[in-house]
């Protein structure tokens, strides 16, 4: 079994099933882009193991706690694991963890966007370490995202041929 | 006459002239920054066929319907293509899309971004075909954008020597 | 002394220190990623010399005028330039600017976001010249951004070996 792959069963932890379209979407890209050795990865939101969104929809500050929040950035970083392994076929070949673009479905004046991504970068570096899982990030406040997520992650990795 | 030249011309689709900077507006940076192979493509907006904005102005889900919506996403993949033919001069240089960040300035409420990039997805894929088209994309909502346009899109492109 | 360094000295500007996370925030990633001749840079804020959040707060159009909102753009720069130094050792390795995202805290209805992230750029273009301080960028409207920040921007520069 591979190192990640482990590590996510030690945790208790599975990635979802892809993305069940909403009823009348078309999402006409690709979920991960591989360009040389970089995984660019498309926003992802939180999804449940079956592949559909996971509740609570809404906004951070309101319809969602700073936890919540949180707990949703965790899987949003499942579901982002998830394409990449399709992609990859292999999580262990991701060799350094780049880019993190946190953007969470903020309430009037809720300013903690970080303590939100963290739910990202924490289950990253636990999973990947302090030098591969190590990235640039940026965590904002946006007005609304797709279907009322609560908070959408795009990201790129490096990965090993 | 070149590929994705004669697919524009067989579409009946012209690429706008450069933007012309609204009155005492600078604009200190590149519309397209080469580095290496990467083509990187700064944030447009939609533009007329002289380069001057599209109307209309405002947010999607209030001054804009989504069908305006994705008609100005597909006016902002045109004024795109005009900065890369510009900065490649071909077309057919560009191996693959990599990125794409589509930002849909959205009225209180509204969560239907992914219909309105797919204004410019969809152009992309039908002009460049599903191997080279394929990105990475995420469409989001934000609170306000320059000038009040209702659509902006950065985006990354591979490009051949 | 090192030609980038000259250039600050002689505008009499001064690198800030580390940011000062403010009480009770973590923030379990990095400043600047490197990767390859890549250096992609995490949002920052405008900060003081001694790496706390430079005032004033808040919203541009709302608590800040544009031109404090330029100014405020002007601190980032010297907060990413602060970093770059760190993980580069030298300025003067950056042979380009890639990519800007500069992101306004904007009130409703400010639509400046250029005349503000121009704060950032003309730095940047100042410094490194028009060479190499080229770069594409997207300037837009944030709904909240964290800690009340006026202004954040993510980048991302070409490094020598």
């Amino acid at each position: 079994m591979a190192r990640i792959e482990s590590k996510l069963a030690a945790l208790g932890l599975v990635l979802p099933a892809p993305l069940q379209t909403p009823p009348g979407v078309v999402l006409p890209f690709s979920m991960v882009r591989l360009v040389g050795s970089r995984a660019i990865v498309s926003g992802h939101g939180p999804l449940n193991a079956d592949g559909s969104l996971a509740q609570p929809l809404g906004k951070v500050g309101a319809e969602l706690t700073v936890e919540q929040g949180y707990a949703a950035a965790r899987l949003v970083a499942l579901a982002v694991l998830a394409s990449l392994q399709r992609a990859l076929g292999d999580l262990d070949r991701i060799t350094a963890w780049s880019r993190v673009l946190g953007m969470v479905n903020s309430a009037p004046g809720f300013v903690r966007q970080p303590a939100v991504i963290n739910g990202f970068s924490d289950l990253v570096i636990e999973l990947f370490g302090a030098q591969v899982g190590a990235h640039a990030r940026s965590a904002v406040g946006l007005f609304e995202l797709p279907f009322g997520i609560p908070v959408e992650v795009e990201a790129e990795v490096e990965f090993a041929a």
